[in-house]
């Protein structure tokens, strides 16, 4: 049972990181403006989250510029121009995808750039680039995580390998992500004990990042609080690919450290996100996530359901089973 | 940690019931059609639910029959003209709560109605009228549950000595109900040992009923089959009154006995509870909700804010926090 001080006290050592335009980039192909950005950054400042992920490093040999928004590239001087002066309360992070990032060319040391921290996105048969990639940013002096995706489909023992190799590594975070959403309490409580018994051991934080497919997002990042982990992903009005994520004005609402606000983040999701969503952008729990969620799938399938704005939920059931 | 084996097996005990037309009535005041709710009956009897709620019995003295669609009210030759011919695997109940229903004239012999079982909804401060409620119902030939609601905001003492008086009367389920959606899984695991300590004592059987206005109605209904709780309350789509209810689509997904079917439900959900949101219904996890359930508040304010079709979050805050 857990104790009942995590909920009425708080830890110091928990962090609490908005991915919004990362993740969220994901349902606009990353078409925020510039005043959405930094708007968000002041109320991030305001409500006393601790990082804000501006988006991805993504190689643009590989990527179109022309067809994304610049989050999705994230160069250090426009990151630089949007944000202005930068507040020493909030650090900015991007993720770099393994096999989608040029970061020997494209990240450039931290002291020249306005980014704190670089995220390494991996699935558990990728791990030696990703150790790749987290030696590169040390060196150039970022905090680094690594963020293990899919991690639902992987075997136990190759999930043991990863973490040991990581551990070994310089990273200063090894993140748990659900990237399907299919995990329930019961088992992220499971999921955390191991990666909280490596952490120990190697002296890493741990890190969740969740997805609303069961509409369970906000339980299992609660879940893992009470089971040790302290970093903490979550969006405003849970942005993010699909289903989406944990909403971040659910997780302030819970953690009861004084430094963090839930007004500044209510009013930002009444000025900026609900027009958003009224302007089109989709993204959610709905049914059709909930059974790519249940039968531990992509939810790319769903997604394409949603966009293509269908609503034969028993045929797309017919498909994803058939999938299976 | 909660036993593995509870997810990937089952327990036999546990019960389903299906609130969609009780607790969705409260959204559009019970004006469901005949024919949906036949069809949702017929579903049921598919997806291997085993109760079905299917309205109150409110007193026509004190709520005019005009006003209300008939499942507020009922009447057992109604109810049984519209199921039709009663399948045995779906059981029927109807809700009664303390003050508003006239149970000694209008609860007939079990005999003599198709309703099976009566949940008799009652505060910690009106136990004793209640107890009178059960022991009628319970002398008519009826199941009956005690479901106690808004124990978020009463004493714990006062809970025990409700939970003593409701274990020595004759009822044979008593319900912790989550009426402001205010409780995390961490606290729901108290509740629920301390209700189960009784029901273990007495030989009653626990039942949840949780609410969804910090996205955890599902999450604290798992929470509870972990902790041993074997009745489950849960609606299509999650149709209830404010942030709503467990969905259903859900609860069968996680739960393992194969007795318990998802696709008919799905097919549901496409054919009435889609239509019924695009008619203009309105329930489901908004912010207002999430306000009132931090706040450990009743939802009326949000439920009020909703149907007004305000959007102006930051001055609904402003409401709710004054109202502490």
């Amino acid at each position: 049972m857990k104790e009942i001080s995590s909920l009425l006290g708080y830890r110091q050592d928990i962090k609490v990181l908005d991915a919004t335009i990362r993740d969220g980039g994901l349902v606009n192909n990353f078409q925020f403006s510039d005043e959405f950005v930094r708007e968000l950054y002041k109320t991030n400042i305001k409500a006393g989250v601790d990082y804000m992920e501006i988006g991805y490093r993504a190689d643009k040999e590989l990527f179109d510029v022309n067809k994304f928004g610049k989050w999705k590239f994230c160069d250090d001087d426009e990151v630089a121009r949007v944000i202005g002066e930068k507040d020493e309360r909030v650090k900015l992070s991007i993720m770099a995808d393994v096999g989608r990032c040029n970061y020997k060319q494209d990240i450039q040391d931290r002291a020249n750039s306005p980014i704190d921290l670089i995220r390494v996105a991996t699935y558990v048969n990728t791990i030696p680039a990703a150790v790749d990639m987290i030696e590169d940013a040390k060196n150039k002096g970022y905090e680094v995580t690594a963020n293990v995706m899919a991690i639902s489909t992987a075997q136990e023992g190759d999930v043991k390998a990863a973490l040991e190799m990581l551990c070994k590594s310089p990273v200063d975070v090894i993140y748990v992500v659900d990237s399907y959403g299919s995990i329930y309490p019961e088992q992220m409580q499971r999921i955390a004990e191991l990666y909280m018994s490596y952490g120990e051991k190697y002296g890493k934080q741990i890190g969740i990042h969740a997805h609303n497919n069961q509409q369970l997002a906000f339980a299992n990042t609660i879940e893992a609080v009470g089971d040790g982990i302290n970093w903490l992903d979550a969006t405003y009005a849970g942005m993010g690919r699909g289903a989406g994520n944990c909403s971040i004005e659910n997780l302030l609402g819970f953690l009861r450290n004084p430094k963090y606000n839930i007004f500044p983040v209510i009013k930002f999701i009444e000025d900026y996100m609900v027009p958003l969503k009224e302007g089109g952008a989709k993204w959610g729990y709905d049914l059709q996530y909930l059974m790519t969620g249940l039968l531990n799938q992509h939810p790319r399938n769903a997604i394409a359901f949603t966009d293509s704005g269908r609503k034969d939920f028993t045929e797309f059931y017919k498909e994803v089973v058939a999938q299976d």
